[in-house]
């Protein structure tokens, strides 16, 4: 029996990517779980299977759940348009309650196979102002799911690993780079193209496209001509 | 914009059945969410669609999410017996966050149908002893969701109501029947037989029937003869 694994929640966008990595280098027996949530970025799901090739010891489990039936947000309901300039506020790319659902999902598993440790690569700093990503409500999350669960009772515990929480986009990028993570394997664009180009000018991409600046790292993602 | 609307969890079960009557007595607008997670008795959805053939202002919702696939309990994994008698501790009923899932996917259908309110039935009296039905289970998930959510961080937040919670399963019962809530299309029993009669052994019926003998109420239950 394993004492050391991890669920890490993997998009195979670039935090998860970079999370992915920390797991596999403190030496996590690490299972990917990917949502298949419907997204309108669908492409996350080839970038995470094609990522993976690269870490042939971690297991993936695809999970899918179709929030764009519950909808009300630019990622579920194609008729809400992805923002291209910058905006005040939650953004319409907000997925009601996504990371909630993400972690219980996770959760479920993480009880099932007797898991201890979900690692996921929520970040607020360079972020949309997503609530789910916050330090308040990872803590707020890790406190209700020791005393919602089986595991919890039972006072082995789940634990929650945000490593990249207070980290900027540049020192991501530089801390995943140093972990021999390739960047132009992983997706962040909402609204990439039919031929696989970044818009280059969403929150995604502009939150990457600033990290790579200043972590003075050559930007490997491929944008789309304006 | 009707200021009183609420989502019922509602599985077509005794307790949820007799949430949703109270909500309506409440002149709550209620939209009645059944999750479909390929349980063992898929019979409780055909139970849910029948008993609201009563109530025709309640707009129903069925989603899906395949727990089966995560597994790890008696409701969602055939190989694992629904036990026949009674048991300490957390029995194998328990399905791995069940309720963190379902009030989670409720928590998305609030804040995109502009819905504050969230009713569950859970209870911590007459129970199987599932970590997420108790009292301090909600409570946190309540601060949880409230941080964790755009609904949370614009003020408006979400209120789960429990109002069994702390309920024999005879008051239930006796509260339900005052409803005029027919108990007899509410499913309860983990192991309903071919032809639909109830076991009258497992941890649901054993609950259920002394619910109806302490409430000295008939029980309208068809059970199978031993």
């Amino acid at each position: 029996m394993a004492s050391k694994k991890a669920i890490v929640l993997f998009s195979g966008g670039l935090d998860s990517t970079t999370v992915l990595a920390k797991a596999l280098s403190e030496n996590y027996d690490v299972t990917a779980l990917t949502i298949d949530y419907k997204q309108r970025h669908m492409y996350e799901l080839e970038a995470s299977r094609k990522i993976l090739v690269k870490y042939p010891d971690v297991k993936h489990i695809i999970f899918k759940i179709d929030l764009a039936k519950i909808g009300g947000s630019a990622l579920t309901d194609e008729k809400i348009n992805v923002p291209l300039t910058e905006s005040t506020g939650i953004p319409p790319t907000y997925v009601p309650a996504r990371n909630i659902i993400f972690l219980s999902i996770a959760c479920s598993y993480a009880e099932k196979l007797d898991i201890n440790n979900i690692f996921i690569g929520v970040n607020s700093i360079d972020y949309s102002g997503y609530p789910d990503c916050r330090p308040e409500f990872i803590e707020s999350f890790q406190k209700m799911v020791n005393l919602g669960t089986k595991y919890g009772v039972e006072q082995k515990g789940i634990k929650i690993h945000t490593p990249l929480i207070r980290m900027s986009k540049s020192e991501i990028i530089k801390y995943g780079t140093a972990l021999n993570v390739d960047y132009s394997m992983t997706v962040s664009c909402y609204s990439l193209n039919s031929i696989g180009q970044a818009c280059g000018v969403c929150d995604a991409c502009r939150f990457r496209k600033k990290g790579f600046l200043e972590a003075n790292i050559d930007d490997p993602t491929i944008y789309k001509k304006n």
